[in-house]
């Protein structure tokens, strides 16, 4: 199933793709676990208007992204740092959310704004103390995202919040993918038409059934939240006029400009 | 003026504390800023209740926590740390919010949790590229805060957002007081009826109006987000069955125990 928010005639509503269609729908789906089953819980139909006719919002509303630092050994490689041991954890403000299609806003206090292609997984239901085994049933899907750094911002001994927090600085999109295998998608950037992130979900240091799990030990996860997994080796600047792609293989493509 | 959330015959409420009364609201109370003038605008009067008959919350429901590390001298003293040029940030997630007087949960993954005394600054309107003469007047006022912390799993070399993000380790409260100067405000934390911390904002390196403009030039800071403003020397560890009370000059005092 793929899930999407959308404008359609100055309304924003969460809809469900249905071929050439949208379902619109009365509220983000969610996820019902019951005897070791997982249900998507979809509310009710609204409308169903073309896909055409809508524009492609980020997929959820998260009230926080939680995201991981160096999962995968090639990134951790190329700047250095040994593998943790341990997710290593900072979280990007809600109001960084960026939609598919709306530019990244160059700030005046950097010099250095990277792109970083990501695996997002997104929550469907509450997850507290969730054991790696079950953590999966907790995700409703999985979309990409673009954790955006200004890396001059970014000091090897300091905290990342600074660096990682500007508004427009968290592209999400451009829906959620309910049916793929979270540990083995290709993810890949494109910047201005040219690779320069490959890498595979088979490469994290710590599976997304991990870092749910992990997460849920420290934090409750509500529906909506974002966990964005970590970015492989190949991360560089961009300039305003860029084109930045994220692709994620069975998901799609996340396409943003630089202002 | 003071403002507080509370609980009363099941519904919970914003008010305005009159007296031994409160006059119980329709919405939180937000800043309307024109002409260089600040006003407090209350939304409508519901009902009025004697204070006795409430229980307190956590006087705003923050978006976002924004976090200041190394804010005191003499913290940044005790951790062998220089003292920082930039404000160093960090973000709580709101799931860590806690009421006055609940208890804060002791994490199975951590052995040693330490209380951090800290004026919080409540906004009261959008502020986003806020010069520092004008930043207080997106201030709707102050409160006191606990920057909860499983010291034992900050690393020095690390992100801090593990350590300080579990669920119950942002208790705030207990009301907003409008009518203070943060620039000179006595801060002490008291463990158990002994004297821990005890400072004051005059020796905060970046004070509220720098913090607020600050960290507006990075994110749009939005209605009951908070900006916690750091933490001075004196920290150290509780125990289950403590009670950890930070007291505040102007404001009031905060208490919680420890499970």
């Amino acid at each position: 199933m793929r899930i999407v928010r959308c404008r359609y005639e100055g309304q924003s509503y969460y809809g469900r793709v249905d071929g050439e269609n949208v379902a619109l729908l009365s509220d983000f789906p969610t996820i019902r676990v019951s005897g070791g089953a997982k249900e998507i819980v979809c509310g009710k139909e609204l409308n169903r208007v073309p896909l055409a006719k809508v524009k492609l919002l980020a997929p959820c509303q998260p009230k926080k992204a939680v995201c991981v630092g160096l999962n995968y050994r090639d990134h951790a490689d190329e700047f250095g740092h040994a593998y943790p041991t341990s997710p290593v954890l900072f979280i990007k403000p809600s109001t960084s959310l960026l939609n598919p299609g709306e530019k990244i806003q160059y700030p005046p206090l950097s010099k250095r704004v990277d792109y970083e292609a990501e695996l997002v997984a997104v929550i469907g239901t509450t997850a507290k103390n969730v054991p790696v085994e079950d953590a999966l049933q907790y995700v409703l899907g999985y979309t990409c995202g673009n954790d955006v750094t200004a890396r001059d911002l970014q000091p090897q001994d300091g905290q990342w919040t600074v660096a990682k927090s500007f508004d427009t600085f968290m592209p999400l999109g451009p829906w959620i993918e309910t049916d793929v295998d979270p540990d083995n998608l290709g993810v890949r950037s494109v910047l201005n038409g040219q690779p320069r992130q490959s890498s595979s979900t088979k490469y994290l240091i710590f599976s997304v059934a991990r870092l749910v799990s992990f997460i849920s030990r420290i934090m409750t996860l509500e529906p909506g939240d974002v966990i964005m997994t970590g970015t492989p080796s190949g991360v560089g600047p961009m300039q305003p006029g860029d084109v930045i792609r994220i692709e994620i293989d069975g998901i799609g493509a996340l396409e943003n400009s630089i202002a």
